[in-house]
């Protein structure tokens, strides 16, 4: 069982444009390539994200993203939840282990930046996959947040494929 | 003859933390690793940098940095220049075409960030390189500034190593 993350980014370090608009990832992919995207799917048993990118999430898959356990990290819990999903103030460390509990699979730290930049900052994110699309947004949302500290990583793994796209696989040292 | 850039960056997207300590970046090289860089000197023959990178370089290099011409993009251009060294205000295009007259061998566009990045929405670059540090530097002077449009770039190698560095290199589209 592993906590992971799997994002894809451009060059210049933006997982979403301003406006949400995905032409810039649907048109650099192409459909002979295996970015593994499905295995990162299968993997996940729970999933751990930020309040901003649950809204989205819900925005954009209409509600019904997963049925498996998620753990939403925000200091204004709504009084309500769905059916799966659990809004906690906890610190992600806390929250991710609740989440490996809750599964035998893995954990998805699904983002946004902030979440996905404490969770490395706390240890608490075993393997980071990065799929760098060779694009420069120039704004939007970016993948990572502020840290206190800098963070080693350790490369486990690099693919290129004929795309551009460069799938980096790091691990916490 | 071809306009390039070669720059290490943290996986987080710096090149440079705030107090200017290189710790990072030399703790993550290996000296029997070669990342092409005695090889982007004798590249070049002559250099474009911005007003800030040309003061840090001066800091670092002690005046001296290079006896290539150099073009240094500011809006106060002081009143004398050293020898070699170009204050000019004029837009990233026309200067970079102003160093390539200038050498017979290849344009180093030096940084920073917003000088690289003007250079690639103006198609003023031929060649960019980086060198993706397996760091989190968490905050510090960014590899890239912020674009009005996006710009798509070509993968043409990627290369990685032991330190887990990995050496991208893109061709302008």
């Amino acid at each position: 069982m592993a906590i992971f993350a799997s994002i894809a980014a451009s060059l210049d370090g933006f997982i979403r444009t301003e406006s949400g608009d995905m032409a810039w990832l649907n048109g650099a992919m192409r459909r002979d390539e295996d970015y593994g995207m499905a295995n990162t799917m299968q993997r996940a048993g729970a999933y751990v994200l930020g309040a901003r990118t649950y809204r989205e999430s819900v925005a954009t898959f209409g509600g019904g993203m997963t049925t498996s356990p998620t753990y939403v990290l925000t200091h204004a819990a709504p009084d309500e939840a769905p059916s799966g999903v659990t809004f906690t103030s906890e610190d992600v460390r806390t929250v991710v282990m609740t989440a490996q509990s809750a599964t035998d699979k893995d954990v998805n730290v699904f983002g946004g930046g902030d979440v996905l930049t404490q969770a490395l900052a706390a240890d608490a994110l075993d393997e980071l996959m990065v799929a760098l699309i060779p694009v420069l947004l120039g704004g939007g949302t970016r993948l990572f947040g502020e840290l206190q500290e800098s963070k080693r990583l350790s490369l486990t793994d690099c693919t290129s494929f004929k795309s551009g796209i460069v799938l980096l696989r790091y691990a916490s040292t």
